[in-house]
């Protein structure tokens, strides 16, 4: 029986959870792929710790070129995670021809491009499931599951830090910062959360998703990106009254004319969803990606996004995925493989990004206003100036001597036409603090 | 450049979707695989109705043999239904060494078995996406997004028709019979609706995702199935009062020790699934399939489960996966695909079936009674002699000289010691009418 030699680097958390299944899992593997999956060696900086797993069959090293370069390692899970070393390391393991998995969001969406030319020209593959949904299966379904479809749209909940912290802000009535410090004492927000409250991190993922959904370049660098930080109680609490919940979505759609894709619309920010959606139902730390396409309609894929066993869970699936064509001991087959990004390589166009002034929304603003006779009729007068028309408008407080918030619903128009409005508007003498601008969707189904 | 040859039986609903597929999205389906396929012959009873496609470069017969016996096809799509001729028609294709894709859920839960063997023994696939969940690429995730896991529990909801009836009961206040005849006149429900309400094709769906989760041979026969047509309005509204609503679910669960599989848990009947569970949002004709797993935890897949479109999306998607392991002009590669079954074929089991009776649940009990003194005290002294602790209790109209319906939630115990009790509570003179009995599942999540 052939089998196929794996080498780890990272054995942190969800190193831990995949070396986990490779060496407490094997009997069952077996059955699934007719081959074993062996691990041989892994690397961390700290050798030392008890990680409650017996690795007496492993080789345990603190130095990541004791398995990119080892002559018995077929395949190469990468787990370190960020930019660097991780991109010289899974480059280095490419070059000697082996496949590489890996869980990193960042580095697929920053440097995925060079390095799915490099594979190609060594005839390896590249996994990344676990970099997008955590657990969730979801890269798959999009590439495989649903590869006769022309994809619509992409809607994603792709944050389980963020979730985490607007279910509980809602849950509770509680405000972002305090929420974000009990996240943090739970272990469920870094200690430097930036990447994850400021939609970083959503923003890595949908890139991939956009690419692999519309057969275009991975362009991270041009998703529109806000975060979660200027989300107040208050702000959820109007939301729904409204009939809305707010999650922080990514969402991708095509763009362009006679069903050829002509321009990619990427957007990462909190998004007013309505209360009785499918995906206003995911909450907690559970990540949710909804696709639609042309024949299959609406599909979600719900799952945990994060954590030791279910990232490891879709790393060793790509694992597997990779051993089923690729035995170890004769010459690979990795085009027997659905390519990496689901379009085989010439097929993948340079499109063009939708700038954020182009896109149609509606929206959710929140002013500051002095309580004064004639302010509201300023700020609608300006958005009729624009042609901005209002499904609702709610003022709760009144009487005040502080500003007291306005809550606005507008009807469809361009993100550009609403900026301009909304610069005029701050300009009002009435107006304090900046506006808040959140974005509605309200999906087909 | 290397193509796929495909042979279409019936151009019914689902056949035409496919067709339309393989005819006007060609352009993207081989930007995606990097080869061709291309549908050169179709047969269907009817050859002269207008579908609405440019059928000019395929063959059109109203005779099968002419698809399964061509020489120029590679794979054969059987979009029949039912078992008989399909089965013979697969078995010809097989056979003949074709590749096979089909959407007939009751054929491969009754007969997919010696089909595998035939596939097998031929080198060819058999690829049954659609007939599990429609256009939901739910297979596929079990089969690999999840082949690391030991499989825990499978939920699903795989009945559009019983799902659209149950939540225009809820939504209307209406009665089973009343709602059956609209969703009958809307073509969401057939002239005979019996394999849909009394939950024959959920059992079948439940069948092949249990064998599939659990790497056992597929026992439709071994199904507990009861369908949904003694649900009434009463018991929706008293179920939500309690905090659940009432689906359609198949069930399956392994048990054994030690992690290994001795006996499945195969059940399909009305279920009180909490309020606030993933599952019970699902609403409409949509299907999902909630897949727990030992590493991934909980995940689940949602979408259309029926009609033209999705259905001919999920069928398309498993003829891609073939012609991607098989150019159509060399030798076949089918050992670089997932086995069907997500094991390989000699490691699949003949496992056992977990008894109805030994099977735990918490009950939703209904009972007509007459309205005297003692009645409960008796139902609940016979369920005390039985070690069944309640729950709930609830009696809402009282001084009727008609029966009146009493609703109680038990704790949990076996199936076998609940129908014994039963048996006694309706020997009572006082309760009319057979004893509903509905059953409770709460997830882990």
């Amino acid at each position: 029986m052939s089998e196929i030699r794996v080498g780890l680097l990272g054995l942190g958390t969800i190193g831990t959870g995949v070396a986990r299944i490779l060496l407490e899992q094997q009997e069952l593997m077996t059955r699934r792929l007719g081959k074993t999956i062996r691990l041989v060696a892994a690397a961390d900086k700290d050798t030392g710790r008890d990680r409650g797993l017996d690795f007496s069959n492993v080789r345990i090293s603190d130095d990541a070129a004791d398995v990119v370069n080892a002559a018995d390692v077929d395949l190469v899970v990468e787990l370190i995670g960020g930019y660097e070393p991780a991109r010289t390391f899974v480059a280095t393991a490419l070059t000697h021809g082996k496949h590489v998995v890996t869980a990193n969001k960042a580095l697929i969406a920053k440097h995925g491009e060079e390095l799915f030319v490099l594979a190609a020209e060594k005839g390896v593959s590249i996994g990344f499931e676990a970099a997008v949904g955590g657990g969730i299966p979801c890269l798959k379904a999009l590439r495989e599951g649903l590869a006769a479809n022309a994809i619509e749209s992409v809607h994603g909940i792709l944050n389980g830090t963020c979730n985490f912290i607007l279910t509980k802000m809602e849950n509770e009535g509680a405000d972002y910062a305090d929420v974000l410090k009990e996240a943090q004492a739970l272990g469920y927000a870094e200690a430097d959360p930036t990447f994850d409250v400021e939609g970083v991190d959503t923003a890595h993922k949908l890139a991939i998703l956009a690419a692999m959904a519309f057969g275009s370049k991975i362009r991270f660098d041009q998703v529109f990106t806000e975060g979660i930080n200027r989300i107040s109680a208050a702000d959820i609490e109007a939301a729904a009254e409204l009939g809305y919940r707010i999650k922080l979505l990514g969402i991708a759609k095509p763009h362009g004319k006679h069903g050829i894709v002509e321009q990619v619309e990427m957007r990462v920010h909190p998004t007013l969803v309505p209360l009785d959606a499918q995906i206003a139902q995911v909450s907690d730390s559970y990540n949710a990606v909804q696709i639609s396409g042309d024949f299959v309609e609406h599909t979600m894929y719900f799952g945990r996004g994060a954590g030791e066993r279910p990232t490891a869970s879709a790393v060793v699936a790509d694992i597997m995925d990779i051993a089923r064509v690729c035995s170890g001991d004769g010459p690979d087959a990795v085009d027997k493989l659905a390519p990496p990004m689901g379009f085989v390589a010439g097929e993948r166009k340079e499109l063009e990004t939708l700038p954020i002034a182009d896109v149609a929304c509606e929206y959710y603003l929140r002013l500051m206003v002095k309580d004064q006779p004639g302010v509201i009729a300023s700020v609608t007068s300006i958005l009729a100036d624009h042609r901005i028309s209002l499904e609702a408008v709610m003022q709760k407080e009144r009487n005040s001597d502080q500003a007291v918030p306005v809550i606005m619903l507008t009807h469809e128009t361009s993100e550009g036409n609403l900026q301009a409005a909304i610069s005029r508007i701050t300009a009002l003498p009435s107006v304090e603090e900046e506006v808040l601008i959140l974005r509605k969707e309200t999906f087909g189904a």
